[in-house]
């Protein structure tokens, strides 16, 4: 895994948080984008070579409704860069990791994207995330 | 702020979590660190320019030993790097963010370190830390 390549953040309000986050990291989020399929909204902010991803619930059966209504805001997910995400999970479901799609699928800020079972990597929710141009 | 500097994680056994988290990142840990006054056991991963930081709680009433009480094993803090804590406390404390230490304490890993009160920063216990060697 070549870098953390951003923590996913669940936010009740993603204006309210966005003025928020850009208060402590010192700068604006750079943009904001809908990801359909997953039923959220989100912004990213830059810190160097890593990402702040901000997840708000357009739907009340988004992963991040469900999230915020048993936990309430904060972290939810830790996305690594990898350069060959299919490579990654053949190796990691090898090592005892349950993958949680079977094949990456399309996340947003043009990723490919493949989530592992939190219940298998100590808790944490795990994104590998490999840029979609990399893609041979 | 300038990177991410680390993902804090709260583990119950730091031995079986190194085990687990070399397997997922697909290298070993570079250093295992005690930080008495903390009450907690430390180990680093590099992950290109940002860490993972395993803790391990060391007695019953270690803030890591409460976390995993309440919420189980998982993602306890995020830490961003800063060239100059002091003048990074300043900012966030004029921006309405509430500081669990007022002046920066040694932390792991060669560190001057400060906390903000998640309740004030989005449900994320945030971390500031800056080499001590940086300092003037």
């Amino acid at each position: 895994m070549d870098k953390i390549e951003h923590i996913g953040i669940a936010v009740k309000n993603l204006e309210a948080s966005n003025l928020l986050y850009a208060k402590l990291l010192g700068k604006a989020h750079y943009k904001i984008e809908e990801v359909l399929t997953e039923g959220v909204r989100t912004s990213f902010f830059e810190v160097g070579p890593n990402k702040i991803e901000l997840l708000e619930a357009t739907t009340e059966d988004s992963p991040i409704a469900k999230f915020i209504n048993k936990k309430g805001e904060g972290v939810h997910h830790i996305a690594f860069a990898v350069e060959n995400i299919e490579k990654e999970m053949a190796r990691l479901k090898e090592e005892g990791f349950i993958l949680l799609n079977e094949k990456p699928k399309q996340g947003a800020d043009n990723k490919l994207v493949a989530f592992i079972h939190p219940k298998t990597a100590g808790g944490v929710l795990v994104e590998l995330c490999q840029e979609n141009n990399n893609k041979q």
